[in-house]
C-alpha cells in the first residue's frame, strides 16, 4: 500500500476530496456506474454511526424493521407528489427470471409508500398508536452526476417512519428527531449545524414541511445533512391509514419520516480532514489510537502489549501496527487514515523512560514520562481533540456566515469566500429563483425564533416574512 | 393485539409455521409479491444473530464492506456456471429514470462477481493477501413459491468472500467458517447440526466444493442452514485476480465464500417452537425475561423496578410489561413471543415473600422465596433452558436418524416418520436422482471421516464411495 499524494484542499477542493476518499481507503469506484464500493475503513465509520444513532433511536422508543426493496408501480403512484418527485430518478425492474413482469417495480428511492401500506393494515384504534419504526437499508436514486458518499446512485441510510394519534404528537416527533440528529452531529461528529425549516420549494416531495440540519464544509459549501419530515395526513389519506379515535370516530393518522445516510461520511471528510489525509473525531473513529512499535526489541514488544491492554480495558479502541513496514510508513498510514492519536515507542524511549503521543488534529508531538497513567492521559487527549475539532469547525462557520441586505453583497461573497448568507425573504419562489442565479445560491432553511435582521426581502424589497440561511449546496 | 389461535404442529406443520410467524409478530406478508415485512420481533432476532456472528467474523480477521446491489449483465456473465445457475432467478433492471439502459443489470442474487471484479483491482503481490471481507446485505432471487424466512424473493444475509495465496490457506478458511457456523448454531441457536460436503449435483454453482451445515426440523424435514464454498481458482481465472507469488511468478488467487441468512430464523422456529407460540433459546432471545406486575399496588411497582434494574445490571435483557392489558393477556403474549423466562409478581406474592418464575421451554411454574439472589437464579435458569432446548433438539434428531441399507426402508421411513437417512452411495448422479423419486429425498451432505456402514451403494448396489446423509429439504 502506498500513501498517494493528496492534492491541497486550497488548490482543488473537489480533487482533494476524492484523493482523501481513495488515500484513506474509504471507498473505491466500482464497475457499476454511479455506485461505489464502501471499503473497510469507510464501512467501519458507518458502523460506528449506526451503533450510535441506533442507540439514540431505541432510547426514544423506536424499533427496527425491514421492508422489501421493491415497490410495485401502482403502490408508488398512490401519492402523486411522491411519484412526481422521484419518478425521474428511480430504477425499474421489468423482468423476473425469464419473464416480463405484468407490473414493473422500482427499487426503493425511499419507503414512505411501503410503510404507509403496511401501517394501514396495523392500525384500527388509537390504542395501536403511536407506531415508531425505523429501518437501516440501501436505497437507489438514478443520479446523473455522482460523487463518493455525497451523491451516489445507491447509498446506505436509515429511514424512520412513525404514525401518531394527534398532529401535536407527530409534530413533536418531527422536532425530537431533528434534535437527535443535531446532537449526533455536534457531540459525535464534531460538526456544528444550523437547524430550520425548508422552504416549500426545497421540502421533501409529499411532506407538509421538512426540518433540516445544515452544515458548512471547509470550502464554504453547505451540506444538507439529515432531514425530518412532517406529513400530516397526506400519506394516511392516500394509503388509508385510519383509526377510531377517542371519540370513537374514524380519523386519519398523523405521520412523520426522518433520515440520515452515508452522506454523513462525506460531511465528516469535508469538515475536518486536511492535506495530510483523513481526520476523524475520536467519538466516531473506529480506532482511536494507533500504537506503533519502533524496532524489534522484546522490551518494546512487551511495553506495546501492556499499553494496548491498558487502553482496551479503559474502553479506548486501539490497534498495534506489527506489520513489516517501516515506522515512517506506519506513521504516515495512521495519519492518512485519520487515527486521532498515535503512540510511538522505541527502545531508546524506554531507556529514557519516555513515550511519544502525536495528535492527528494538530499533528503536535508530545513527549511524556512513562510514569503517567496512559489511559487517563489518552482519554483526556481524545477529549481535547474532539473539542478542538468542534471549535475549529464552529469558528470557520462563524467566519463564513454573513448577514446580507442586498444582492450585490451576496454576489461578492459567493464569488470570493462563500458560506452561509443570512438574509430576509418575502416567501415567494420567484425571489428564491432569482437568488439561485447567483452561483446557484439556494435557501438552506428558514430560521425560526430568530430576530429578523431587516423588514424587506433581500431580492424584491417587499415585506419580508422569514429570516433565511442561504448557501451553495452539495 | 389478539393472540391468534395457533394450529397444532402435529396436525398441520406448514400451517403451524405460518401461524407462529404471524402470532409472534415476526413477519407479515407485504403487497410486494414473494417479499415479507420483517417485523420488530423478527428483526430483533436478526440483530442478535448479526451481532453474534459479526463478532466471530471479526475475531477471525474479517472486515465488513459494502458492494453495489446491481450487477451489469456482462460482469455477471464472466463466470458461466454462476450465470447458468442463477439466470432463471434474477430480477433485471432495464430502465433508469426515463431511459432504457444500454446494458441491463440484475439485482444481486449473490456477489461473487462483484467481489471478484473488485479483488482483481486490489491484488498485485502475495503481500496483499489474504483479503478477508464480508458484507451484510439484502439479495434477491426470483423464487416462485415462497415461505416467510425459509424462501422469500428478497432476504437478508451475510456473504463472506476471501482470497488467498495458497490452496491450503483457502481450504482452511472454508473449513474454519463452517466451524464458526456450527458453533453459532449449537451454542447460540441450540440447534445441533451435521457438517459435510455437498455432492456435485447439490453444490453451489461455480464452487469446486461446498461445505454445509444441515439441521433437522421438528417434522423431520432438513434445512440447509449455512454454507461455505471453496472456489479454487475458478473465479480468479474468470475475473483475472492475479498476483506475483513468492517465486515472483504470476499466479491466480485461491478463493472462498460463505453465507448465512434470515432463513436461520425459520430454522429457530421449526426446531424449538411449540403449539403455544415461539420458543427462543436465551442466548439469541432479544429479551430474555418478561417481568409482569399483577395489580397496581405501589409496592409491586417498586419491587418490579428493583428486579428489572438488578437483571439489567447483571447483563440479562428484560422488559417490564406496564401496559394496560390484563395479567393473563400479558402472560399469553410473553409466551407466544417466546420470552425464555417470565417473572410474575403481585401484592399477594409480596406479602407471602414469594416470586414466580415461568420457563417458556417447559412451561413449568416455579415459586421461590424473594430472598434468593434473583439475577443469579435467572442466569442459572437461562442456562438450563438453553441446554434443555439443545438436548431436546439433539434427542429428536437422534430419534429421527436412520441407517438404511435398502430403498424399501428409505421409502417406509420417509412415508411415516421422515428424518435423516444415513446410507452409502456410489457417487453417481443417476443414483441421486433415483433416491429423489422417494418423496423428494435428496443428498444433504457427504460425511467425511465417518466409518462406512456398507460396501455397496444403496441404490445401484455397486461399490460405494461415500457415506451420505439424505433427507427431504426445505
Amino acid at each position: 500500500m502506498k500513501n498517494k499524494a493528496i492534492t491541497s484542499r486550497d488548490v482543488d477542493f473537489a480533487k482533494w476530496y476524492t484523493d482523501i476518499v481513495r488515500a484513506a481507503h474509504l471507498a473505491s469506484y466500482s464497475n457499476v456506474k454511479g455506485c461505489i464500493v464502501i471499503e473497510p475503513n469507510g464501512y467501519a465509520i458507518w458502523e460506528r454511526m449506526q451503533q450510535t444513532l441506533d442507540k439514540m433511536f431505541k432510547e426514544t422508543g423506536h424499533k427496527n424493521i425491514c421492508m422489501p426493496m421493491l415497490i410495485p408501480e401502482n403502490l408508488m403512484k398512490k401519492e402523486s407528489d411522491l411519484i412526481n418527485g422521484f419518478a425521474p430518478e428511480v430504477a425499474w425492474v421489468t423482468q423476473g427470471g425469464d419473464k416480463k413482469l405484468e407490473e414493473r417495480m422500482c427499487i426503493r428511492p425511499t419507503s414512505e409508500t411501503l410503510f404507509s401500506d403496511y401501517y394501514s393494515t396495523l392500525v384500527s384504534s388509537y390504542r395501536d398508536l403511536p407506531i415508531k419504526y425505523n429501518q437501516w437499508c440501501n436505497v437507489l436514486r438514478w443520479e446523473k452526476e455522482t460523487r463518493p458518499f455525497l451523491r451516489s446512485r445507491e447509498f446506505l441510510w436509515q429511514e424512520g417512519h412513525t404514525i401518531h394519534e394527534t398532529k401535536e404528537e407527530a409534530e413533536n416527533e418531527t422536532k425530537m428527531m431533528l434534535e437527535i440528529y443535531k446532537k449526533f452531529f455536534e457531540e459525535y461528529l464534531a460538526i456544528p449545524v444550523i437547524t430550520g425549516k425548508k422552504t416549500e420549494k426545497e421540502k421533501f416531495a409529499g411532506a407538509e414541511y421538512t426540518l433540516t440540519i445544515e452544515a458548512l464544509m471547509y470550502n464554504g459549501v453547505s451540506l444538507q445533512s439529515a432531514t425530518s419530515h412532517y406529513f400530516g395526513q397526506k400519506f394516511s389519506k392516500a394509503y388509508d391509514i385510519k383509526f377510531s379515535n377517542r371519540n370513537n370516530e374514524q380519523e386519519y393518522a398523523y405521520q412523520t419520516s426522518w433520515g440520515s445516510s452515508t452522506r454523513m461520511i462525506g460531511g465528516l471528510i469535508m469538515v475536518h480532514s486536511d492535506d495530510n489525509g483523513l481526520v476523524l473525531p475520536p467519538k466516531i473513529a473506529p480506532n482511536q489510537v494507533a500504537i506503533i512499535p519502533i524496532g524489534n526489541s522484546e522490551l518494546v514488544k512487551v511495553k506495546v502489549e501492556e499499553i494496548y491492554n491498558e487502553l482496551n480495558n479503559a474502553g479506548i479502541t486501539s490497534y498495534v501496527d506489527n506489520s513489516e513496514k517501516s515506522p515512517g510508513f506506519k506513521f504516515a498510514e495512521a495519519e492518512v487514515n485519520g487515527i486521532p492519536v498515535r503512540i510511538e515507542i522505541g527502545e531508546r524511549d524506554l531507556n529514557e523512560n519516555k513515550i511519544t503521543f502525536v495528535r492527528r488534529d494538530t499533528r503536535e508531538k508530545i513527549v511524556e514520562s512513562l510514569n503517567i497513567d496512559v489511559s487517563k492521559y489518552v482519554n483526556e487527549l481524545l477529549s481535547k481533540i474532539q473539542n478542538n475539532l468542534y471549535n475549529n469547525a464552529l469558528k470557520r462557520r462563524e467566519d463564513l456566515t454573513y448577514e446580507c441586505h442586498n444582492l450585490e453583497d451576496v454576489e461578492k461573497i459567493m464569488n470570493t469566500k462563500p458560506g452561509f448568507i443570512k438574509a430576509m425573504w418575502c416567501g415567494s419562489e420567484e425571489c428564491e429563483l432569482k437568488m439561485k442565479e447567483i452561483k446557484g445560491t439556494k435557501s438552506r432553511c428558514i430560521l425560526e425564533n430568530h430576530k429578523h435582521i431587516d423588514d424587506k426581502c433581500i431580492v424584491c424589497g417587499k415585506e419580508a416574512k422569514h429570516l433565511v440561511v442561504w448557501g451553495i449546496q452539495y
